[in-house]
């Protein structure tokens, strides 16, 4: 059996499972305050050409939007979001158990648009009844997004003018930001990234940690009070240098984009053979996820082989299936894929 | 100035401020455990045809739906609504305070369609990640609906049947109930209605009284230890028997239903001369509450010698306007606004 | 049957009756944004010795509370109280339930003292771990306490300092304000009060109204968006005039201070009489609210003829009880208590 | 250096880490539904005695905590606990974030007692106002507590008596509970124990994880719908075998018992020490966290060569210190230590 469920299925990239081990048994104090971890964060300031600003680290994604969201938020407000967004469908209602609504906007595959999220806004104001609705207090987007599509830099810097036009700030879910550095179609840089928000994260579980998520804060003072924060979401790890050495791992030598890279090109790899073989795309990614509109005798028979996702529930005759891929996924397999179409 | 804004402009009916000031002076034991409150129960459960089940007396219609919806659903539950649905647009985001999302579905003129109601539940479970997604706890409708239209009887049968066999609650905002029952068009009773729903709440805030809303639990047991979670939002009321004095008279000779008919008997009127007089209907509504899509010449006119709401921001061209009336709006007021056509 | 369980047992002082009769019938826009609310703010203001500030009106003490410290406390802080305050005990746990800690302090007869305050925030922020705990984000006093007992203007004085000290305001809960002012033992006036404090609130439901607390903010920008919060509290009402014309009322010909000083002056009738027949004070309450500590034997036969609160559980030989008094207690029914003695 | 500060400083036991590597690179499912996680939870279950009930993996201490006490408890219940409790002290406000208040009661060295818990509920229902007050929903303890003290055998036993007769749930915090099963004192053996809660927590991240803990419910359907309570909880480890992996390896040959016994010895071996050299002990500790109360002098001095932890603020003369032992603790360094007193 051949697995393409999820780029979460294997451990951690030997490098960092070697880190953890050569540093087992030194004693360092918790909750962060070690010297890994002040290292680690460094090296992200540095990847994301950051002078000011403050980086956190927390355990992983639902938690970190859930925190975020709620240090970002007055009241009030509420998040927009695309209605795909994770906080909006997949996230168990962690957002709304903090107190705060979604506001959704239309989903184009995953993304949101800049001219609506400001119609949105201004539509709002305009509207008498505006203190009887919750505002719009944030945007949040993901890059990549739930359908593996991303951003291009002038859509981020357009949505980030709108948003300091709105006097709001915008957060980026980086869930699976290594395979969007990883992939050719990306024309953004990470510290162009970080110029184009408030806060984003640097998404760890899915791109090679065993776990972890690290929170940049681009200024200081976007965030007052974010360590009791992450206490009370349940959010910080006793054993916080397990963060600061993956983390650190991870921004050595461009670990982190390299495993994005490699996930792609599988990916990209198998997508291409799906399409020659005339399999239908159901969205055209450019990262480590790939969705495809499959007939289900297909499906039934390809799962005999290699496991993968139905991407909502099966359809009557056709269903959408999503097929990633990892650091971890061997080129071999990719090829029994492609010999199983 | 003749006033068409909404139906709680003026103060409380007649016969209520007679019957507040008759018992002003008496001293009666506080938070609703008086007589007053305890005949205006009895009264009501009379009414709606219930030998079991509980009411209870809020403040007002926010405070109601966050409180009734806090008490149904299990913390992984969402509640389902039209996304016009009044918890979903005007109550500030406070059925999220309580921790709660709203599943929001399309809307028909306000109203949500059983067929889609149970494909959305249906879906859910098919979906093999539901437990990662907030699962259809109950199904909130409001009766009339903010558009001022109606769900027949049928209809409301169908939506029920949908939750019963989904083993979940449908709770029916009564705000403007009154509206409902005083209009030819609505062909049920209010034991049906009761019949039709687990919970459900008779507005008196907009249909006559100072304020106060009537919470029917239909069924023994549905929201157990309801009355320290009113307390606990804020919803329970010192001078309690204030509810039980203003519902007793409501459900004394039919006032309720009788100051309803006499409102929607008015709506319609000025509705007929708008119609005769070319203007266009936004919604065709069988209530209290009209909406007219007027050119915006024609609507600043209008609000020179009338006062209504503009139902959303104001358009380029044309602006969706609402009127309404209650148990306060005189006949020859509304004959000075036909006038106005 | 006479009554002295409490200050809301009846309905509203019969000048609030008359002129919600008087201007029943006039229709206004809702939600406050009326002439007798915007009167009203005024005469508060005015009697309060604010030139800047805020007032709004909200319809009952537990959901004010809750609403001021949702808005008053930033995620990781609490608020301190005695561990007697209304917060902490009475209020079915509504401050929690907006997701903040009450951090108790020791009560003394009700009242929280300087140097205990003071020194639990330097502890406080002594500790290493202080990031891990909640921390004090603002002071809850009630004046007067849940004990009937007053602070001196010199012991608000010495709070207020304390509290600016530690930046961090004080907020005064004064469900029971006009029995303070109404008291010759009060050392402070309105404006003296508004002085010592950011934000309190002027309770009218236990003063005269039907219901209804004014919440007072005395600098601007303290509680921004506060309006959305009140509603997102379910604490607007819709009717908002109601409010308006009852503390219009209440601040004319300075009303609420009279109210205060009958009931108080009929306590301390029947307190003086307790005492002289050599009954046990439990507390030396100077305001509206007495406390005595009775024989099981002489509380069930006084239960004959005069209905009282028990406080607290019934002791096994000996249970204090509360008596109290408002603007409606009657002169000839404090002394046939007096009799029953 | 030496250290002592607490049971978090190392990484994971080496038979842990081990395991980790082992299986590092196998592709399981994830959010706990592989074999690994279906394996540890079935020895857990072995270990505790249990035929029915469940377990639930989850990565922290408060994070475990706030999720469990969300799901024992109704709105109107708050969970009683030690005023000392971790809950109450310090998890940052957690609990209270999620809406419940935590009912303080007397700590005896860190632990409650029966009859004071039984004196609580009897209390609260004999206060007629008490649907006005948080209802004790469950109770809170921990074993060891924070103290380092343990419950007898007896205790629990009393403790769980009153519990059953309220008819609320008795829930233990085991976030050292190895620490308890490895000292000779502990009179209980952990199917004892399982006997005497409804739910309890078997505390891996301070007892030779890396990270986690398990939750294990003693009875089917005491906590409904826990899976989506933990994803809204921020609570859900994507690689959940990470977890698996790690209490499989603790449950296999005694290890989770055999790293407490270690720990315990060197404790005990120090804290015996501290005595024969004539210091105070603040707490009599039979666990693997030691508390001395030591003039600040000799603490500044031992601080040059060890490192531990003041247990709140450093006093004027004499400072509350706490030094813990773990799975990573040498007997070097405990001589090391000995030797400096």
């Amino acid at each position: 059996m051949i697995h393409f469920d999820t780029d979460y299925m294997a451990g951690a990239h030997p490098q960092i499972m070697e880190r953890l081990l050569e540093t087992n048994l030194e004693m360092t104090a918790g909750y962060g305050s070690d010297d890994y971890t002040r290292s680690a964060k460094a090296l992200i300031k540095e990847a994301c050409g950051l002078t000011e600003g403050e980086v956190y680290f927390l355990v992983g994604g639902t938690q970190t939007n859930a925190t975020v969201i709620d240090g970002l938020l007055a009241h009030h407000e509420g998040v927009m979001a695309a209605e795909t967004g994770h906080i909006n469908v997949h996230e168990s209602g962690a957002i709304e158990a903090s107190g705060h609504k979604v506001l959704t906007l239309p989903s184009h595959e995953g993304k949101v648009c800049a001219e609506e999220v400001s119609h949105y806004i201004s539509q709002f104001y305009a509207d008498d009844t505006y203190e009887h609705m919750v505002a719009p207090g944030m945007l949040y987007i993901s890059q990549p997004t739930e359908y593996g599509t991303l951003y291009s830099l002038r859509e981020l810097e357009s949505l980030h003018e709108v948003c300091r036009q709105a006097d709001i700030p915008l957060y980026i879910d980086g869930a699976r930001l290594g395979y969007a550095l990883g992939s050719e179609q990306a024309d953004f840089t990470l510290p162009q990234l970080a110029q184009c928000c408030e806060v984003f994260y640097i998404g760890g579980t899915k791109v090679g940690a065993l776990f972890g998520e690290a929170v940049v804060v681009t200024r200081k003072g976007l965030l007052p009070h974010f360590f009791p924060l992450i206490k009370q979401h349940g959010a910080l790890l006793a054993k916080g240098r397990l963060l600061g050495i993956q983390f650190e791992t991870l921004f050595t030598d461009q670990l982190y984009t390299r495993i994005g890279a490699h996930a792609v090109r599988l990916a990209l790899k198998f997508k291409q053979a799906f399409i020659d073989k005339g399999y239908e795309l159901y969205i055209d990614s450019p990262t480590n996820q790939q969705f495809f509109r499959l007939e289900n005798k297909k499906m039934d028979e390809l799962m005999q082989h290699a496991t993968f996702e139905m991407w909502g529930p099966r359809g009557e005759t056709h269903t959408v299936v999503r097929l990633g891929t990892s650091w971890a996924t061997r080129e071999e397999d990719v090829d029994a894929l492609i010999a199983l179409l």
